[in-house]
């Protein structure tokens, strides 16, 4: 397998979008294929993740219709789901096809169009996502679930709710800190912990802002031969690492605060990238609800498990800590296009790794990481980039 | 790259099943397991094709929970969706995995439970496989776009409408004898031209003989490295070459009857596979329609474009034709389980191969290629496999 590098990146503004999912990923495929200075027709093969068209939209089959859009009707465009973590299984894939050396130069990305699916509706169409026979019927929701996770933390820890709250609540305000530096976020403002302590209870003890929002919203990235990129750019992204775990229905998870799909995922990516959790500067990772970040930062290593919540007390995940964690402002304030969240995320590592993020950059940083969840904790996907230049 | 073989087939009966997808999927998979001579733990990743488990059964990311029934809850398990030909979508990936060294022992396949979802709510849940914005709602449905080719070709190439649906009638036959051979298939009855041109009219000139069913189904395939092939098993199955093809909505094509996704995909294929279409001697192709089969003969390029209904007649596609196409039954008789057809056409292909068919057996066959479509003509994936002893 040879190396393989991220050379272009697109990304709508993430919102409510009156485009559709396909507009929406040929806008952004069209701004990564510009970014990486190659002609549309360069481009050998679309792979794209989107969860809910269908309900959305009314849009099976999506891939195909996305690569006519951008004016290649006839290359092989495969969409993939796997919840909120499809965009991220849909660039790892591509990543394989490149590094096989089946094609040198591919796009992927993800698109979904949240916001045409009402509030009531989203909440069915959303618990598709957990088990359908086991957990969906027991009334539990994705809120539900990390709820659960949140109390579970809290008495596994010894760290009473309020406390725990609290580091909840300075997840979110570190988040919409950096989003309010994007211009491409859903929520690009600043809150504060009593915004968060303030805000309606939506499964206790999560509030509406430990919540993120669903989104509109697509990201596209152009990956090619490490060696093309070379030619193409002079600051290519290298891909050193990947991995992807799964989880059956939460009924088999041992510990819902220690989420298997991803202790499995990141140990695959950091082994093939030949780096320690203390190699990454900067993570996006997938901070659903603000407990979901605290407890990605125990699986993916970069704290202890028990000390996740503690790190966020100390800034260790802030703009000098020791990982800078979401520096797009994740899920929570640049917002959750469910598809297309896995590519932002390499979106976002790839433009803080060339320098290009203005106000949010942070400063040295050479080796990110993405971290996709899908589902009730069933799917996990991590891929590690570093400056290759 | 390297070379790739399917060492393991399983397949459930096709028709109307009590199970969910994702048990049949494990049915299947678990035979195709035994069939490979492994042991389960061995499959380091699962690739499976799915299109409406959100609307049948209200289950989205099928594939991890497909994984852990199998036992394996951990390992990376992804859903494609590309309509009608997500099963073929994920047995060529999971090829590459392997072709790439990544991965050693994956399982691949597909899995739909169709009849969950009653007559008219298909109807418009599988009218989501068109462009939903410029061709749904224009009213025109799957029957209608094939009934649109059938006239097509009909004054196209000059072929009185009577006599073109006697020929397309003839596939009917042919193919429900094959399935009267097939134990899984879902219809395994013999019919005669008067049934088919007797049945009920449904999109002229199609009647309901000239359309398969829609089946509960689903089947998998263990693939390997060749090398790691040939120490299981003595009767090894290589790919020897893949394509995909692709194309916007209908209004994008020339000509309907010419369906430009499958001939770059089939180029693609013999190609890789460095033969032409006389070598194939056994095909089983995507016969949703009687008038289908007849203009992927054309594309595939067994018959020059205007021959495909005057092959039927002369049966050039039967028992003792040129090439033998659909031995299975097709889609016609065996069933047409969405998700899973693509992946049942590879099971065929391997048991033809291995001589293991019985009373529809193909005699002397060394070379087999699988063709399947997704969507309004959209999405195209070949394979081609050969006897590897």
């Amino acid at each position: 397998m040879r190396q393989v590098a991220a050379v272009g990146v697109g990304m709508t503004k993430f919102g409510v979008s009156e485009k559709t999912s396909v507009e929406m990923f040929a806008q952004a495929a069209l701004e990564a294929i510009d970014d990486a200075k190659i002609k549309i027709r360069d481009i050998q093969a679309l792979f794209l993740g989107n969860v809910f068209g269908d309900f959305e939209e009314g849009q099976a089959v999506m891939a195909p219709f996305a690569s006519s859009y951008i004016g290649l009707p006839h290359i092989p465009a495969i969409r993939f789901e796997g919840a909120c973590a499809s965009g991220a299984i849909a660039v790892r894939d591509a990543i394989m096809w490149v590094a096989s050396g089946y094609y040198d130069i591919v796009i992927a990305g993800g698109t979904e169009r949240c916001s045409t699916m009402g509030t009531s509706f989203a909440t069915r169409v959303f618990g598709m996502g957990s088990d359908s026979y086991y957990e969906w019927p027991m009334g539990i929701t994705f809120p539900g679930v990390f709820a659960l996770i949140a109390h579970l933390y809290s008495s596994k820890y010894n760290i009473p709710l309020p406390r725990l709250k609290e580091q909840m609540a300075q997840v979110a305000v570190k988040n919409h800190d950096f989003g309010s530096k994007n211009q491409l976020a859903h929520f690009p403002k600043k809150i504060k912990v009593e915004d968060v302590l303030g805000s309606m209870m939506i499964a206790d003890p999560l509030q509406l802002y430990d919540c993120c929002p669903f989104s509109d919203g697509a990201a596209a990235i152009v990956f090619t031969s490490y060696e093309a990129a070379r030619k193409l750019t002079d600051k290519p992204v290298k891909v050193i690492g990947f991995g992807q775990g799964s989880n059956g229905s939460i009924t088999h998870q041992k510990d819902i605060t220690v989420i298997e799909a991803r202790e499995k995922s990141a140990k695959e990516a950091y082994a093939m990238a030949g780096i320690t959790p203390d190699d990454i500067d900067i993570c996006e990772l997938h901070d659903c609800f603000t407990i979901a970040e605290i407890v990605a930062t125990e699986a993916l290593g970069f704290f202890p498990y028990g000390e996740g919540s503690k790190a966020v007390e100390k800034g260790l995940t802030g703009p000098a800590g020791k990982v800078v964690v979401n520096p797009s402002g994740g899920l929570k304030a640049k917002g959750h296009p469910i598809g297309a969240t896995g590519a932002a995320q390499t979106y976002e590592i790839v433009k803080q790794l060339r320098g290009e993020c203005g106000e949010r950059q942070v400063d040295g940083a050479t080796t990110g990481m993405t971290d996709t969840l899908g589902g009730d904790l069933c799917t996990v996907c991590n891929i590690i980039y570093q400056k290759g230049w």
